[in-house]
């Protein structure tokens, strides 16, 4: 069967995330359907990975796998013509060779949004933080996150689920108006890993939590000890890239929230 | 009673526009009850002009008059503290002379979205035009509106609500990653008059209109002469100015759409 890879882009806030589960209203379930709808028959259908109920995606990669070759244009649109409108095909590609979505992904991008004031557009896409944030206190401890640590203190995953080991390649955190974003990037990343990080830089900029604390929590991982997990809808899935790819270096918001001439 | 000048934004996908109608929610009747709520009784409530259903406001301007003097702080949270998620006090002031938010009003800027693609994020703040558009022929199309004219031949106003004359001080178009944009400023604007314009300039674009039928229908005003009429959703007012001040320079999304990295 040929194979093609997808990006997609949807609005996660009606989805139980990505991965297909009896009963709920999924990505990958909705993008199934719509291949079947167009096609009849259709082979696997792989995302590079799982999102969270609630979580955004601006590039998701998948591939699927049809029983007819049929142009990329067309494939894009044929989907699309059956898709809901909170999610976009939004590009396709016939790969050659044997690419696998997930397996074959080399590093993915997550940006999460927070928003320091209240917004009438941008609910869905920010979590809405009033407390005042010591921005200089999240920096430093953010910085203690770089490079291959135990995140076990950063997620649910139970300890039969595997490694709780980590290369982060790189976390940014910038302003942007007023969003705050937090840009982090992996090979990989743990259930609920990206929202209690930015769950624990929150507490540490509020000043409930240590700076110290980030560097404890990877020095003497303990399952759940950094469990403030920031809401699902600030997050991103922003890139996800294969052999020979680079993630994009502007960090700029996913979703901006409008700007209000005057204020001030 | 003490009058305060507000700055609101809203997203009007879910309000039947800014005026209070029995029986519709709208922004202005929101506004009223929230102060109710927060202060009992209340004086005028006033904006700086109506905006239809379903068009959104980065910054609208009201006047409101209460019968005690607060904070201005206090106010905008009192006031937020019984709005819906979809409205938003950006700012509250004082006003130590007779402010009037519609009369004092010198100019309006209203901003216009539309989507060179399907989009999962921002169905609600785009058109999405799936047609090649000619923007050249859409520039030159948009000279021809600038300066004094009868716009008659863009309303549906009727002929006892007044004068159709329009001195339009600026239109501008701009393209913004997927989105082109469309910025008018004018010290009024009829009824349908922005939706209007852009939806001729877009039947220009497209080739189903001729350029020349822009200044035609300037020079020959007939009442529904231009009635393609685009829809609400991608519209915004972006800010209303008093003497002394002026509009926002930079001409840049209301709304972004999402930026998919890696697609082509």
């Amino acid at each position: 069967m040929p194979r093609y890879r997808l990006m997609l882009e949807y609005d996660g806030t009606r989805f139980s995330g990505w991965q297909t589960q009896p009963g709920e209203r999924t990505v990958q379930g909705m993008l199934i359907g719509a291949a079947r709808d167009a096609f009849g028959e259709v082979g696997e259908v792989m995302g590079s990975g799982r999102t969270d109920a609630g979580v955004h995606a601006l590039a998701q990669s998948a591939h699927i796998d049809l029983r007819d070759r049929i142009a990329s244009d067309a494939l894009r649109i044929a989907l699309n013509d059956h898709l809901p409108a909170d999610v976009t095909v939004l590009a396709a590609r016939l790969e050659p060779g044997r690419f696998h979505a997930r397996h074959d992904a080399v590093s993915r991008s997550y940006l999460y949004q927070i928003s320091r004031r209240r917004t009438a557009f941008g609910k869905r896409f920010v979590w809405w933080v009033r407390d005042p944030l010591d921005l200089g206190a999240m920096r430093r401890a953010a910085l203690a996150l770089r490079g291959f640590h135990d995140f076990q203190s950063f997620t649910d995953a139970r300890p039969d689920e595997g490694s709780t080991e980590v290369e982060m390649e790189s976390i940014e955190i910038a302003e942007a108006d007023d969003l705050l974003l937090f840009r982090l990037r992996a090979g990989h990343f743990l259930r609920k890993m990206v929202r209690r990080v930015v769950g624990s830089l929150v507490e540490i900029g509020r000043g409930t939590m240590l700076v110290d604390a980030m560097s404890e929590a990877l020095e003497e991982p303990r399952r759940g000890a950094m469990n403030t997990t920031a809401p699902p809808s600030g997050l991103f899935l922003e890139s996800v890239i294969y052999r020979g790819e680079r993630h994009p270096r502007d960090l700029r918001p996913a979703i901006t929230i409008g700007h209000a001439f005057g204020v001030d």
